[in-house]
C-alpha cells in the first residue's frame, strides 16, 4: 500500500531545520516535516520562577501555539476566545516535560529557557516537529548562554538530545510520520519522544477507532524509535553546521 | 521491597464502586481506589452538540475536577480563578476519550451523556479511578436511558467496558496503581485504559526522572494489564448487583 | 396542610452531621438536611491576607459551590464558563459574614481558615446546611491549630456557635426548613442565621410573590429562631462526639 | 445623641428625585440621598430573553455599578479587572428583585426593561437610593412604553411603588438612612424595601458588630418602614410633576 | 449648508467646564460639549508603578468608558462582558498620551494621577471633550498635590495647557466639532490634540467613506486648531474661576 | 546625519514581499521591510457576520499579532494572558479600517475576508509593513474567490491600492520608514496610509516628545506620500509576478 505522498510506511517526511531563524532570540529554528512548519525560538532570562528560587537550579518550560491560517480552515485565535484551549495546554506542556527529562538543572544555574513553538503552517505531527526543533533551538541557547558566561562554560546542561515522531495505523498498516491526511484516518495514534541514545521520554497512544492490542503497540515503537534515530542524526548534523 | 501501604507490587488497592450515590442523576458512582474517592454523575439530555445534529449519532463528554481541599495543601478553585488549568483539561479529555472508544454512538441516538467526574478527595490514581467509576455510571445511565425509551430498549451502545489503572517505577520496581506518595518518587509514571478484553484505549507514559527503555516499558505493560483485569471483574461486580 | 415527606410545619428534616470526612483538611464534615449534602472542609494556613498583615489579627473566609450534577439538571461549571455567578458570591459572602460573627479575630493570630462548601446533593436549604456545617468545621480546625500550637491553647477564638435555617410562606403557611419543592412555590422566603443563643447574624427575607406584612414577617422569624435553637443542639451534639 | 450632619436618629438626608436626566433614555432619574448621588436610566427593548419568548410576559432587570472614584478611594475599574464583583452582583440582584415585585409582567407584554444604576458619588445607602430612583425612572419608561404602543395603554403594568432606605445601630442607637461614616460604624446594618403600602419585599439584616436581638431588629423595622413612607411621598411628587 | 443646530462650519457647541463636581476626588470636572457630557475625575496616589519606582519621576494615565445608556441604544456594559473593547482601549491610550504631553514628570514627583473620564451621555466628540475636561481636572489635582505637598509648592508639573476638538467633512464641506448625527455622516473624521500655544500632540485622521486630498487635510487642520484655541480660552477662564 | 542602517532620510528600508507563502490560505505573503517580517494571510469564507446579513455586501477584517519573541525581549503571550493589550486591538482596527477603504463591498458580494498579520519578527514600522503586505494578499484572495466563482469574475471589488509607512522626526530631522532604534528616539511619530494615487486613508501622528508644529508635520507628510508611491509600486511589481 502506498501512501498520499509516496512515502514508505517507515520513511520520515522530508525533515528540514534551519537554525538562526530570528535576530532576537537567543536559540531559533525553523523546523519542517515535510508541509509542516514551526518556528521554535528558544529565550533565556535570568532567574527561575518563584516557587524555585533558591534552589540554584534553573528551569525550562515551553509555550506551544498556532497561527490561526496555519490550517486548512482558519481558526479563531485563542488570544481572541481569551483562553488556551485543551489542545494547547496539553502540547504546551508536553513539549516542556520533554526538553526537561535532557536537562541538568543545576548545571543550568537560576536561569530560565523558554521555548516558544508557533506552527506556521500544519500538516501533522505539529508536535512532534516542535520538539524536535526546540531541542535544537535550545542547545544553541545554552551555547549562547555559556558565551555570555550565565551558564558555567564547562558545565553540561544536556545531558542528551531528544527529539519526537508520530506513528499510527491506518488502515490497518503502521506507518511513521503521518501527515494531516494519514492521521485523520488513523484507527490509532501514536507519540513518542526518545532520547539520542533510543530510550522513551513519553509514550502517548490512543485508539481514534478501534482499541489495538499488544502486537499492534510494538510495531508502532519499533517504527517510532527507528523515526527518532534519523531525527537525532539530522539534529546532529543541524547542529554540527554553525 | 515493600510498599507504604505493605501491598505487593502487582497488587491495587481496596477498590469501592458504589451505584446510585445521587438521586438527581440518571447514572452515579462514589468509586474509591485507597484513599482516592471520586463522585462520577452521568447526565443524559436529549440532542446533540451543533457539530453533530441530524447526523443521527450520540455523544459523550466528560468533566473532571478536584474539590480544593481534596489534597493535602488547599488550591485555588479555578472557577475564581476563572480558568481551567491545563492539567484539568488533559484528564477531562482522556476520560472522554476513553469513554467514547467502547461507544456505538449510532446505537446511543441524538442523545448526549455527560460524565461529571469530581475528585472529593485525592491519593494518587485520580484519574484512573475517574474511568473506572465513570464507565459504571455510563452503563446505569444507558439502561435508565433504555427504560426512559430515548434509546432503544434492544440496541447496544456499549461495545464492551473500559477501565483505566495507573503503574510506575519507583526505586527502579514496576508497581501497580501508584498512591500518592509513590507517585512523588516515581521515575516513571504511565496511564494506561484498557477494554474489558485486554486491549489498550490509551497507553501514557512519561520518564518523570531518568528516561525508560524498552523492557522496563514492557514490564509496566504486563502489571497495567493484569490490574485492569481485576478492575473489568470489580466492575462487572459492581454492576450485577443492582 | 401536610407537608411534601409529611413534616409538620414547624419541624427539621433529618439532619446529620459527620465529621472528620476528609483525610486531609484540617476539619471536616458532610452535613446534611434531608437531600441536601453540602461537604465543609476548614484549610488552616499560616498568614492573613496582604491587607491583614501586622494587624495581630486572623481571617476565616469560605467559598461555596455546587457540583454540577448537585441539582436536578445539569448546571454549567463556573470554571468552565471563567465566572462565577452571582448567586454563588453571594452565597459565599454570606457564609463568610456568618462565620466571622462568632469569631475572636485577636485570639485567633495571624491564621487564615478557609472554609470550602461544596454541595454534593441539593434538594433546598444548600446555603444554610453549609453555615451550620461549616461551624462545626471551623470549630475542629480551630481545635486543630490550638493543638498543633498555631493558635494558643488556651485562647478563646469561638465566641459562640453558630446556625441557619430557611423558612418560608408555602401557599400561606409559614413553613420551617423548605425542601427544594417547597421553596419553589413559597411566596416568601427568608433565611435565618442566629448564634447558640439565639441572637440574629443575618436576616435575609425576600417576597418572592406578593409582599410580606410585618405579622407574617414575625411568624417566620419565630420558626427561624426554634429552628436554630435545634440546630444548635445537633452542632454540640456532633462536637461532644469526637 | 446628635449625628454627623446634625440630624435626628429618623431623620432622612435630603432627597432629590430628578427626572429626564438623559435625552437617549426612555426614563432617567438622577437621585441624591444626601451626597449619594445614583443615576438610574431605564431602556425598553422588544422581545424579552431567550428562557422567556412565547410567554406573553415582559421582564424587568438590573445593573448596578460604581464609577471608580465615586468613593473616597478611587476602586479598580470591573471592566478592567475582567470581572464583576460579588458586591456588584448582589446589589444588581436585589434592585431587580425589587422592582419586579411591583410588575404584573403579562400587563408588560413581551417587552424588557433593563434599569441601569450607576453611582457617580457615594455616600452611603446606594443600593437603596438606587432601587428609589429606579422605581421612578422605570414607572417613566412603562409611560413612554405606553405612549409609543409598546405596552397597552389601559394596562396596569406598575402594581404599586417601591423604595428602599438603609437603617443601622450605631453607637447603639438605632438610625434611620445612614451616610458612609456612619455606616461603617454601624453594629447592625440593614437594608428594607417596602411597598407604598408600607408592606416588605426585601429585609436584610446584617450583624457587622455583634449578633442582634428581636427587640433591635423590631426598631429598626420601625423605623425603615416610616422612612419608606417618605420616600413614597417624594416618589408621587416627583411623578407628579412632569 | 446650514448644520443639524443651526451652528456654522467653524463653530463650536456651546461648551460647559464645571469644576469640582465631585466631592472625593482631588480634581474633577463635568464637562458639555453641546449635549455630550463627561465626568472626569482627576485621583492623587503617591507611589508610581512598579517598572517607574526610584526614577523620581511621576505617572499620569487615564480610562475611559461609557455609562450603558450614554447612547440613544444601551450598549453590553464591559464589567459584564469581561472585557474592554479595541475602541475603549484606544481612548484610554489617546486621553493619557496627550495629557503627559504637557507634564514634567520630574516636578511631579513619584506620584501618580489617574484621569477616569465616563460619558454620562453621548452626542458625538465623547473624546475630545473628555481630553479637554481631564486638563482642567487634573490642573486642580496638581494645585491639591502642591497644597497638600505631595509635589513641590513651587514646581510647574505642567508645562502647557491640552485641548482638543474633532474635525471632519460632511456632504463635501469641512466642519468642526461634529454631533454624533454629523459624525455618522462623515465621510472622513479627524480629532486633533493642541497645547495651549497652538501645536500637535496627536493628530488623527480617518476616511470613512473616500480618501481626502491634501487641501482637504490641511483644512480640516485650520479648522481643528482655531476650535482649540476657544477651547483653551474656555479652559482658561474655568480655572480663573475658583 | 546618517541612519543607524546608513540609509538617506528620505529612504525606504529594503521591501520584500513573497507571495503564496502558505499553503491552505486563499492569500498569503510575507511581508519584511528591512528585518521586521510579518505573515499576512487572507482567509475566505462564504456569509457574512450576524449584523450584515441579507445586506448583499460583504465584509473584510483584519486581527493582528506577534509572536511572543518577535522583539528583543520576549512578552507575554495574550492568549496565556486572557486579553488582548490595547495596541494590538489598535492596530487590527486599524489595518482594518484601512483596507475597507479600497474595497467596494457590494461587488464582494456576502462574503467574509479576514487578513491576519502575525508579526515573525520586530524592528519597527510592524503595522505598516502588515497594511502593506496584506492589501497583496487581499488582492490574491479576491482573484482566488472570483476563480471560485464566490464572487463575480467581472466584478471590481478592489478599488484601489493601499500602503502604509512610518515618518518620524529624530534628532530634529525628519525620516521614512523608522527601524526599531530610531521609532524609540523618535520626538514625533506618525504613520500615514495612503491609496495608490496619493490620497490619504489614515493619519496618526503623534508627538511622543514635544509637541510638533504645522511645518513638521507638513515635512512628515511630504515623505510618507513619497514612500508610499515606492510601496505601491512594490505591490504592483508583486501582483505582476504571479
Amino acid at each position: 500500500m502506498s501512501r498520499i505522498d509516496g512515502r514508505a510506511a517507515d520513511e520520515l517526511r522530508p525533515v528540514r531545520i534551519e537554525r538562526g531563524w530570528s535576530k532576537h532570540a537567543e536559540g531559533s529554528v525553523l523546523v519542517s516535516f515535510g508541509d509542516t512548519r514551526v518556528l521554535c525560538t528558544a529565550s533565556v532570562t535570568e532567574g527561575v520562577p518563584r516557587w524555585r528560587r533558591g534552589s540554584g537550579e534553573g528551569w525550562v518550560t515551553s509555550e506551544y501555539a498556532m497561527l490561526p491560517r496555519a490550517t486548512n480552515t482558519r481558526g479563531d485565535r485563542e488570544s481572541v476566545r481569551g483562553r488556551i484551549g485543551g489542545r494547547t495546554h496539553e502540547i504546551s506542556r508536553l513539549i516542556g516535560r520533554s526538553l526537561r527529562a535532557v536537562i541538568d538543572f543545576r548545571a543550568l544555574g537560576e536561569n530560565t529557557f523558554v521555548l516558544d513553538c508557533d506552527v506556521l503552517q500544519a500538516d501533522g505531527g505539529t508536535r512532534t516537529a516542535a520538539i524536535t526543533g526546540a531541542y535544537v533551538a535550545l542547545a544553541d541557547a545554552v551555547a549562547w548562554a555559556q558565551r555570555e558566561k550565565l551558564v558555567k562554560a564547562r558545565s553540561q546542561p544536556l545531558t542528551g538530545a531528544v527529539s519526537a515522531v508520530s506513528v499510527g495505523i491506518v488502515g490497518g498498516v503502521p506507518m511513521l510520520d503521518l501527515a494531516y491526511e494519514e492521521d485523520v484516518r488513523a484507527e490509532t495514534d501514536m507519540n513518542v519522544v526518545c532520547t539520542g541514545d533510543g530510550r522513551f521520554v513519553e509514550v502517548q497512544g490512543t485508539a481514534e477507532g478501534k482499541p489495538f492490542d499488544r502486537a499492534e503497540l510494538d510495531a508502532l515503537l519499533d517504527l517510532a524509535v527507528a523515526g527518532c534515530s534519523r531525527l537525532d542524526a539530522a539534529q546532529r548534523a543541524a547542529l554540527a553546521e554553525g
